[in-house]
């Protein structure tokens, strides 16, 4: 315990607030583990490549039981029994991409989504789940600096990724995300992450 | 139209009777396709080689869905279009395998289990079921003689494949699929299918 999740569009700068944290806790001796979905098992992993692949052809619900059985597994294989031994679990996306970018993003029904995603997740809920709240248009500009490729997801463009920032939105507007303004520098959102995890960690 | 499955335990003898099916269809000068599942889109294909690898790693959710993204793009680029251009469809598995395998044979939860499977179909449903109901003892000694390899699935042994016969025959008794005795000679068990299936073909 416990499991703290960063999520948000490709470009948010989740990847670098999990690299900072990590440091933060390996200088406090603090048992920990980097996870990023989908993947940290074979399972995951081999899906992955299927799911991020432009030459991959999914429909919507295809898509959405790939990242359920990545998840799946990586809840019982890995996140599960870190958690029972005491790690502090960094997770890069869970399943609140899962519902921005399927349900939201793609049209899928949300009861059915999140029913699926119980089943997929055996229930396992972060204690904290940051949302790294950035305009869909500045993180591409952001995505075409650092020169990344677009993979099948992010290629679907700017409205997709608008419906999908409405998703994320929805979220935290209910309490189930802690919205970060990731237009600050990386610094100050480093202290708001630091200050959200403090009280997780004892 | 029409869809018509062919379900069972491996060594039931759904493949021959399949074949001997699709032949009639042709003699006919009947539109037709063969598929199975997991698998008939490259999607399905890889699903097909991760699930069935004895060396994957994959808990009974993470099969589960697996499966259902197999499905769900079988389901949208094959069958649906078939059915729409008056095809046969002639299914070598469907929903039921995965009630009788992973919901009674590895315990995953009935309900949740055909929600999900009504999202990976978008509510097709067969126009006919066909279940091959043999021993599971005598389909092990089916496929021994045939010396057929054991997949991951079958390699759970006879209690497992007991629990799965159950399976099929409780949705048999409920009317979804209508019994077969698969311990009938070929020929009679062909002479069965095709007059189940003359209805349908107009």
């Amino acid at each position: 315990m416990p499991l703290i999740v960063l999520d948000g569009i490709d470009g948010c700068g989740k990847s670098t607030q999990i690299e900072l944290l990590a440091k933060r806790l390996e200088a406090l001796g603090r048992a920990h583990r980097r996870l990023r979905e989908p993947g940290g098992t074979a399972l995951g992993e081999a899906q992955r490549r299927i799911l991020l692949d432009p030459a991959t052809k999914a429909c919507p619900e295809a898509e959405l039981f790939g990242y359920l059985q990545a998840r799946a597994q990586l809840c019982r294989e890995v996140i599960a029994p870190a958690l029972a031994a005491g790690e502090v679990v960094l997770l890069d996306r869970f399943y609140f991409s899962t519902i921005a970018y399927q349900a939201y993003g793609l049209g899928l029904p949300q009861p059915e989504v999140r029913a699926a995603i119980r089943l997929a997740t055996g229930g396992i809920v972060p204690e904290l789940a940051l949302w790294f709240d950035v305009d869909p248009a500045e993180a591409a500009r952001r995505r075409a600096r650092a020169r990344a490729g677009e993979d099948r997801i992010e290629a679907r463009g700017l409205d997709y990724l608008r419906k999908v920032h409405d998703g994320f939105a929805e979220m935290a507007s209910a309490g189930e995300m802690v919205r970060v303004d990731a237009g600050l520098p990386p610094a100050d959102i480093a202290k708001v992450v630091w200050g959200a995890v403090i009280p997780l960690i004892g």
